[in-house]
């Protein structure tokens, strides 16, 4: 990076820019199994003029900017590996407009979801869309991510009213407007979501919100084996029961959360569920699970009763990913992320627990299987290089298989620098082709998060 | 356009080639009240080598390419402004996959939707997303279309899983899965939908299906204000009921409806409206509806109890538009269709009737008003200008208080000809420009329906 560029945002910026090793380094990582590739400077963004101002300076000396929220991405892009600038937009954090009346709020991009949810929760509304990680809205923008709800509640690519985002050049552009449904002109607000840092840096978020459900009910349910577990999920979507969460853990994911979260969780194929609606009409779906879940096999529904107990038990769910990593003390996970049609479920799951069990490999297992998505986390030494190969090797086999049944390559933590491959193969070379130009178009100079979703 | 381009055409396309007055006339026009503008030469396209030969054709003399379907838009977007070659798909008519197990289906893009539902009742199955005429889905792809079911069951946007696309060189690409979600790369298919033929011409369209409601009710509501009929919705709707459909028409239009479709509904504000879910659900939603319908003086339900009786109240409100039309004979109608948060619907309505009303022009009104999307229809002699001027003039108006009350111009019709400047207020320069720059990049010789959307 040209020393009159760092001289030029320490001149901007004072206090909110740093080049200490410490803090590159942390910006340079996400939970990915990717060794840290640290940017040159981090600067924090408090405003979306900083975020414009950065830019523009990056633009002029052709130097990469890095979105950067939590760093709880999963796929490396957070990685600095063209170097560049960390854009740090943490501090970025308050809840702008709450607007109760219409379901919608407008937030800066570093608000996180549990920050949202407490902001919003005496307006009687929640925001759904929950993953693992207390991540960013703007980093949650940015991998089109989902979580448990989405089966009800749907991704961020259904969630997102309206965007601000600062271009490649700096200039702050408005995407969507508070309307529910819009037919003016290109969605660039989609386009946005998912785009991975790669068109523009967003920095206000409108978001749908969602009345706090009358009654909710949670419960557990296990079974003899992962196969029964899968094909009653497989009904109950088929169904059409308008389930809030289905979750499901195999016995060796449960007893790794069990010593994660001190529970006491039966250690076999567990489904995780959660019921929304008025009291009837939970009533009314609980019967007709329970009826499903009987059929296979299933043992009776453990209640969590209280509010208390359900956050207990979804807590434990969203750190499964860590209980993982802590499983195997310092390792890294290597995580899948398909998605198939729920008819597919059974022949997409089963035979990669099969496979890594056959391979030796300690792994996790948890997935939202009722969108038809699941994460196997291979557990592996980063240390030990052949580790890494049997973990990619699994995945692309469990990747292809996917594809082959009419899925995706990435249900939910996009494509980052692990999965472009991978990507290539689902969309085609002439629809990469098509996102190459939309970015070279958006961004000519390459320096919007270079390097990742796919190579120039 | 150059004779060897119409030799060329008509040497690989025969029959399903045309240069006849009548054909052109014919697919030079829509529901709008522009003044036709045929193209030069009519392509029946019957598969998508057709589609991508007849790209490659006009690619290779930059001739213009006009997709086309049923010919229902209300916007202008078919008319050949700058002559060229209509590319009809009615004929691509195929129902190709219908995969109940999963909720999916795949159609060629000249499937309309009710041949769509047709195909897929006997699965238990039906496709909610309605606009008035029988359109095709490739034209409801490209408008970002949606209807009277949209308030509970979204739009296109939210209803298309993938796409085949034939690109502005002729290469056919596919973007998404038959997954329910995915991180994978940039959302070409949302990209694609709402793109109004300007971006690729889509040939086969993967949907969300649903399973047919085990309960349906459907009801009319009496209000002695309009006052009282959208302050009765937007309590239904803040109160998160999951209505299926919940449709306005003012005293004026339901006249038209009776004498169009001879019925005897009351001439007064009524809300037409329709409940899905379980028969205790549907119950549970009809109460609270009457209730709060009840607070705001509506009368006591009308039901419709058959589903013939059903079949003949939606009928009759999906030809609204045309009962409207042909309440004047001869008059072309011009449209309005801002979408407002839900909060703001009184707001951005009552007014625009009484300034209708004050001009003295006649209208229709129906309104989608539990998605806060309603259309004054203005009907006009199209030999008298000033009628014209008028109606663009009260069009202008309604569309500059819906935008300052954070609303879109467009709810569910596109921008076509008749939006450009409203698209421009809306969305800003710079978002316009992002929009123009997407356009270059994947169609650099403007040949894919040009001069719709914005000028280039």
């Amino acid at each position: 990076m040209p020393q009159a560029l760092l001289q030029a945002l320490r001149a901007r910026f004072g206090a909110q820019f740093s080049v200490a090793l410490a803090v590159r380094e942390q910006h340079g990582r996400d939970e990915s199994a990717f060794t840290v590739a640290p940017p040159e400077a981090v600067v924090f963004a408090e405003r979306t003029q900083d975020v414009s101002d950065t830019v523009q300076l990056a633009a002029q000396y052709q130097v990469p900017v890095i979105p950067f929220g939590v760093g709880s991405s999963l796929e490396g892009h957070l990685l600095a590996v063209q170097g560049g600038i960390s854009l740090d937009v943490s501090r970025m954090n308050q809840v702008l407009h709450i607007h109760a009346e219409d379901l919608t709020v407008t937030v800066q991009a570093g608000v996180t979801r549990k920050q949202l949810n407490e902001a919003v929760k005496s307006s009687g509304l929640f925001f759904p869309i929950d993953p693992g990680a207390d991540a960013s809205l703007g980093g949650m923008c940015a991998t089109r991510a989902s979580g448990t709800n989405a089966v009800r509640y749907g991704t961020m690519r259904e969630n997102v009213l309206a965007l601000e985002v600062v271009t490649a050049s700096g200039e702050v552009i408005h995407t969507g407007t508070r309307a529910k449904k819009s037919s003016a002109g290109y969605d660039l607000t989609r386009l946005m979501v998912g785009s991975e840092g790669t068109l523009g840096v967003m920095t206000e978020i409108t978001l749908k919100l969602y009345p706090l459900p009358e009654a909710v009910l949670a419960a557990s349910c296990s079974f003899a084996s992962l196969a029964d577990a899968v094909n009653t999920t497989i009904q109950i979507i088929q169904l059409g029961v308008p389930i809030a969460r289905c979750e499901l853990l195999d016995g060796n994911t449960v007893g790794m959360v069990n010593r994660h979260s001190r529970l006491s969780l039966p250690e076999t194929p567990l489904l995780l569920m959660e019921f929304h609606g008025s009291p009837d009409g939970v009533q009314e779906q609980v019967g007709t699970v329970q009826s499903i879940a009987t059929e296979h096999g299933g043992k009776s529904f453990e209640w969590a009763l209280t509010p208390e107990e359900r956050t207990r038990l979804w807590t434990a769910r969203h750190n499964a990913y860590f209980a993982g990593v802590q499983s195997r003390p310092g390792c890294r996970a290597i995580s899948t992320d398909t998605c198939v049609p729920i008819s597919r479920l059974a022949d997409a799951l089963l035979d990669c627990v099969d496979e890594a069990q056959a391979a030796g490999i300690p792994y996790f297992l948890v997935g939202h299987v009722g969108d038809g998505n699941f994460h196997m986390g291979y557990l592996i030494d980063p240390e030990q290089p052949q580790e890494r190969v049997l973990a990619e090797t699994l995945n692309t086999k469990l990747v292809q298989r996917a594809l082959a049944l009419g899925g995706t390559c990435s249900g939910e933590h996009g494509v980052g620098l692990h999965k472009m491959d991978f990507l290539l193969s689902e969309a085609g070379a002439g629809a990469v082709d098509m996102m190459r130009a939309i970015k070279r178009a958006l961004d000519p100079d390459n320096i919007l998060n270079p390097g990742k979703i796919f190579t120039l």
